[in-house]
């Protein structure tokens, strides 16, 4: 069974769960007072621009305990966090980390939780500078705030793509969504049990935020960045609305795992264009930077493939022409996922 | 009836609250990219120190829709957050606002929040800069996380009282306590219908923090500080661990508002000894700075209360000695209101 979160309190909550990670997670020399006071004192680089997220997972809104581990769990509520910081192209700093517990959670389970996290934010340099711990009756909740840093005060925004820019992915696209297919599925479904599965879930469980290619595409001038949570198909009119622009995307050219296709040969591109959670980046660039973005990716070892152009404001059709497998040209039905609408779908 | 938030979705109801806000609470000089991007981009003053904060309140843990209007509670989930950094000696800056929605809420009710909340933010001259809107099936949840800046770099901390200190609160102690004991009452109950309930309702529905008494702790000397959110004997105890030291409390000195004494004339003191929510100050500083403190209190309208002095550590006794109302001297059993504890009292 083990020690529970009410054996120990609140209190003898929070320093085991300090304990849970690694040294130079809680301290860094421009955290000037960490966990345990009012409040965290950080010294921000001079000159820099600081950049701040926040992102939260529910319990069975974002995540099942039957499907993710506990480290994953904290690997993911970090990283979904450094993916939007990424996607600004900032260095990320520091995180607040917020637990809202039931009480009768398992303390091994939680200095699980803080592992994944704390070796997550020790990748990447990051302090965990403090947060809270609230009672949640009936539903564990992760909520964090990411903080980050723009050394020379700028950032990739959504507002700044251009007619002729060139709409470029990270990675590949619809691997988290097949992942979450396949923990949906009966555990003697063939593709469940196929070698490549467990590569999908872990796209699933425990995606890598981008955040060299980030830093990368704001040295190298591209234009618009965001990264991909709710679908290519989703996020993508995002970008175009905050640009005032619209966008032709080849579907034949959106980069998709093998594994993907393999596994749901019927609908493998469904997955690429509305499957969400890929934590990838989506971009744009002038054609005359998209050369140097290719070289500086390939230097940090991150691969990018360019799927469309950004066009002029259409007014009488979709923002989003689609250029579909057979070469015919459609309006793609775009819109976000939106976790409070009617589900009709 | 009126509309609710699965008639607008997630991303109509971040406009609907955006525009909830004063203008002046989305947008300021500093804030160089408000709502609506994957994050915020806010250019920190220049040498200051950045003081970081996060604290959440969750229906029927933290309050009750029956007890409190959406204004009150807008106010109250950004006045916690603002209270650590007073405690600080911080000037509030920005707000991260988290919302957990079933999906069932009123827009109506939404933007009464949000009134209350940027009513609060605007007279800080705060921003919100952003956050984020989750589904939360089972509980309302408010999330916020509030950021501060020290001009010179320094804070209060709670580390700093040394043997000597006189031991301060600010305003008065067990209103909130009171004021949660008369909501907690049938209607009809005498006390609840006496003209001064409703001002310890409000005190605990709508804590004011402490900004400006905290920058002026800072400034006049004062050595250590922290907003009493768990009752006087939850809090001093962390002061005085932190510190390593003991205190002596002189409970004939605890300002307690004629309100609480006249509903609760049995157990006032044990309200303000141990209510929490109070978000006053507590605070210690050398005898040589307390004249300094007193005046300038007086001169940004505020007051406070010397009600002990720290002592060096006890290492027999407990760490606080109180002297009690008729004189006699004992142990105070503190320690923290711990939400996970077994409930044995």
């Amino acid at each position: 069974m083990g020690t529970r979160v009410e054996d120990v309190g609140e209190f003898g909550l929070i320093s085991i769960l300090e304990e849970a990670l690694p040294v130079d997670v809680r301290a860094s020399s421009n955290l000037r007072l960490g966990i345990g006071d009012d409040a965290a004192i950080w010294q921000p680089t001079p000159g820099a621009a600081a950049v701040l997220t926040t992102d939260s997972l529910v319990e069975g809104i974002h995540f099942r305990l039957d499907w993710t581990d506990w480290e994953s769990l904290g690997h993911k509520a970090l990283a979904v966090n450094v993916s939007d910081l990424a996607a600004m192209g900032a260095v990320p700093r520091l995180a607040l980390v917020t637990l809202g517990l039931r009480g009768n959670e398992r303390i091994s389970d939680l200095q699980s939780l803080y592992r994944g996290l704390g070796v997550l934010a020790q990748h990447f340099s990051m302090t965990v500078a403090g947060g809270d711990i609230v009672r949640s009756p009936r539903a564990l909740t992760l909520h964090i705030t990411a903080i980050g840093e723009s050394p020379e005060g700028t950032c990739l925004t959504r507002s700044g793509a251009r007619p002729g820019d060139v709409v470029g992915v990270t990675g590949t696209l619809g691997a988290s969504a097949a992942g979450l297919r396949l923990l949906e599925m009966d555990g003697d479904d063939r593709r469940r049990k196929a070698t490549t599965a467990d590569l999908l879930i872990a796209a699933h469980l425990r995606p890598e935020p981008r955040v060299a290619l980030g830093a990368m595409l704001l040295k190298q001038g591209a234009s618009a960045a965001m990264d991909l949570s709710d679908g290519l198909l989703g996020d993508l009119p995002k970008i175009l609305m905050a640009s005032g622009v619209s966008a032709e995307i080849d579907a034949r050219r959106i980069p998709v795992a093998a594994a993907v296709r393999a596994l749901f040969p019927e609908d493998w591109l469904e997955l690429a264009l509305r499957g969400g959670e890929d934590y990838e980046l989506l971009f744009t660039a002038p054609p005359s930077a998209w050369e140097g973005i290719v070289l500086a990716a390939n230097q940090v070892g991150g691969e990018l493939t360019g799927i469309g152009v950004i066009v002029p404001l259409a007014t009488e059709t979709s923002a989003i022409e689609l250029i579909d497998l057979d070469g015919s040209r459609r309006s793609a039905d775009s819109g976000a996922f939106d976790h409070f609408a009617p589900s009709e779908e």
